[in-house]
């Protein structure tokens, strides 16, 4: 009889390597990581633990990693919606940006984010945004895995005078946390028309030297396109390519405005991407050549953006939204299957940050970041196919449990590391103070 | 001091025909319409009620209206994704349908439905499938309001062996509900390509005589609009207004592939359509020209569609998925406001159904068809503008509460005229018959 901490029992659980009618599981939890998934009687005779968690009627599966967001923008929520892109930075977010940043604003805000993440079924995220050692307390303090980078950007922005002090504060971050078993720092250089060609360099180095993940934001806009080829004569992706910055460990936001040349080279370099679709269709910014990219080879993952422009966290949502539009585009409901937007939704996140060795799916030996979600609800009964309904049916009501390096942090829709009522008389707060400066 | 059988307390009460920053208010309500709205103090000091209902922290406002579904179709969700349409129908829905429809399966399917659109903040549906006294049968046990038509073809289907046998069929069951409180009877002629001319004209000519609503589908696939051509030499809508059916109340689902003509004749003879976005996605149908109908002045109304193929009803995920796609598609982001988008689910949806003056909007004399949402969720705070976030953040989680024709049907997201344990059960049963027969 061995132990574990903890015994997750009788789950319907998805295990992406194993024939895809799972069937009931159990699995044994300890130190944070995977110790055992089997058949329940056999997790029972073999482990006791301290706790047990029943997946009775529920689904068990890797928790969704985001793989590109701004969590600390939260307060922004629907402060200005149904606007052209630059009308709402300019007149709307950017000021209120200038207005309210502070460390204490970021901390407060990726609070309520991080803790909205949770409920959502997000037990990794990969962020940009400003004061990310902020972002990191309230990532440890909620307990969910974060790649966090500073946005670097060639002018003077928030609490920084240029570039070089956004990169100085990035490997001060990235030495503090080096060692954490929840954050990792990444570099943030923000985007092609906000950083120069030798700051884009600069990063690549010092990148590389340490072994850090370079996240971006890419072709977000026709306008960056069209801008790219005058500037440059290249397109986004080209040029970057040109100047070395894919040899490296990249993820790029958005890649919306790529010719099947650029498809090429992501893939090719190994550039992984972060498809945003909400973020994208309400800011009609356009869409990524998803299929393109799947045909290609490149590793496609799914990100929420900030909830600014989005304006939830819901990964579900993104699964079902992304899967159903690409369907229309291509003129082909065989386009991105059920299983394949599941998948996306965990492992390929995982591998576009990385961490596939750690997360991403149910294995031994892997991270225990495992979501569960009720089955016994209206809107997912009957069930014949559990991926089609995490991708066309689920909505994250039916998330019941969130568990992160092996610690419950969500249970019964409760969350646990977290007083509810305290975000929301910050929100109300920072609503008022938002609202007044309008 | 007057007596009301409910007062709804100190809710953000969205009132349409008033300024968009509606108050905190409360409603009193009486034999199933709405008596009074007005500022709590008033109402509190005015009236005396024999229940109250709590709406602190929520946004109370009309109940949303699916104007285009096929509520008994249940059973089938997720049976057959990610296949083309033909393949869908012939392989997986229509033999499901011709092994297991009968009346119990409908009414069992059409019960399931109705508890979950009421979970989804639906109050009233426009439904179109077989056996519509049965469903009729269920939606007066949830207490849930509807408008229910048989499926008009012109082949031997599920009962039947003619067209005939069909329309004498809705005539019995109109005559059965016309003094009904909840359920009306529409004629349902299934689609250009199910229904010979003749009786097209002679479901005209008997609606016209009766005043009934006529329910079809009009120009899914760009095959019907071929088929149109080649047949009548003429588009769906002209081939349609050609034979006289547009002289009547009609409400045409989908709509897709309509041109500027075409729209203008909907306009012109007042014509209703019901989008149907996330199906028209799944099974890439294409997409309705909403801004045109718009534009021209048709009424534009939300529908879920049947479960197979959307695969949820929720009127929520109908109105993000709508106003985002048509901003990319119009790539315009000030296309389709948040104030449209909760307009088109419910007022909008009144309208198309010809029953704005009974219901859609919150008003004096109104039936009391009354949804609660609960504005304290991570993932709605904080809230600056409630149409931004009834169109992008809330989800059918936050709807709490369900009041229709006064009585509630939903409190604290618990059901309060059926045991869901026996949906549970019954669904069960169901999808084994189903698996076992595939």
């Amino acid at each position: 009889m061995k132990t574990a901490d903890l015994i997750i029992e009788n789950g319907l659980v998805l295990q992406y390597d194993r024939s895809s009618s799972s069937g009931i599981s159990s699995i044994a939890v300890k130190d944070g990581r995977i110790l055992d998934i089997d058949l329940p009687d056999r997790i029972k005779s073999n482990y006791n633990a301290d706790s047990y968690l029943s997946a009775i009627d529920k689904i068990v599966m890797p928790g969704f990693v985001n793989t590109h967001s701004h969590v600390s923008m939260t307060y922004f929520r629907g402060l200005a919606d149904d606007l052209p892109l630059m009308e709402w930075l300019n007149d709307h977010i950017w000021p209120a940006e200038s207005k309210h940043l502070s460390a204490e604003f970021v901390y407060d805000a990726a609070l309520h984010g991080c803790a909205e993440m949770i409920k959502n079924g997000i037990t990794t995220f990969n962020d940009m945004y400003f004061y990310c050692g902020e972002v990191a307390k309230a990532a440890k303090k909620i307990g969910i895995r974060a790649i966090l980078s500073e946005g670097v950007l060639d002018f003077p922005v928030a609490q920084y005078q240029n570039s070089q002090e956004i990169i100085d504060y990035t490997i001060k971050q990235h030495d503090k946390f080096k060692h954490d078993e929840l954050v990792q720092i990444a570099f943030g250089p923000h985007a092609i028309y906000t950083c120069g060609t030798d700051t884009l360099q600069k990063i690549t180095k010092l990148a590389v030297a340490r072994d850090m993940l370079v996240h971006t934001h890419l072709s977000e806009t026709k306008t960056e396109l069209e801008d790219s080829l005058k500037k440059h004569k290249l397109r986004p992706a080209e040029y970057l390519d040109s100047i070395g910055f894919f040899d490296n460990k990249v993820i790029v936001a958005h890649a919306i405005w790529l010719d099947e040349k650029e498809q090429s080279l992501l893939a090719e370099k190994n550039v992984a991407v972060a498809i945003n679709t909400s973020s994208n269709l309400k800011l009609a910014s356009g869409f990524a050549p998803i299929k393109g990219y799947m045909d290609k080879g490149v590793t496609v993952s799914l990100g929420t953006d900030g909830v600014a422009s989005n304006n939830n966290l819901s990964m579900l949502e993104e699964m079902s939204y992304t899967a159903k539009i690409h369907k229309l585009l291509n003129e082909d409901p065989t386009v991105l299957p059920a299983e394949d937007m599941v998948k996306m939704a965990t492992i390929e996140g995982a591998k576009a940050l990385r961490m596939d060795n750690e997360i991403g799916s149910l294995k031994q030996g892997k991270k225990a970041d495992i979501i569960l979600l009720n089955t016994r609800d209206l809107n997912v009964q009957p069930m014949y196919n559990p991926y089609s309904h995490l991708t066309y049916a689920f909505s994250s009501e039916q998330i019941s449990d969130v568990l992160i390096d092996g610690k419950i942090i969500m249970q019964d829709r409760k969350l646990v590391t977290i007083d509810e009522d305290e975000l929301f008389n910050k929100a109300e707060y920072y609503r008022n103070k938002i609202r007044e400066n309008k």
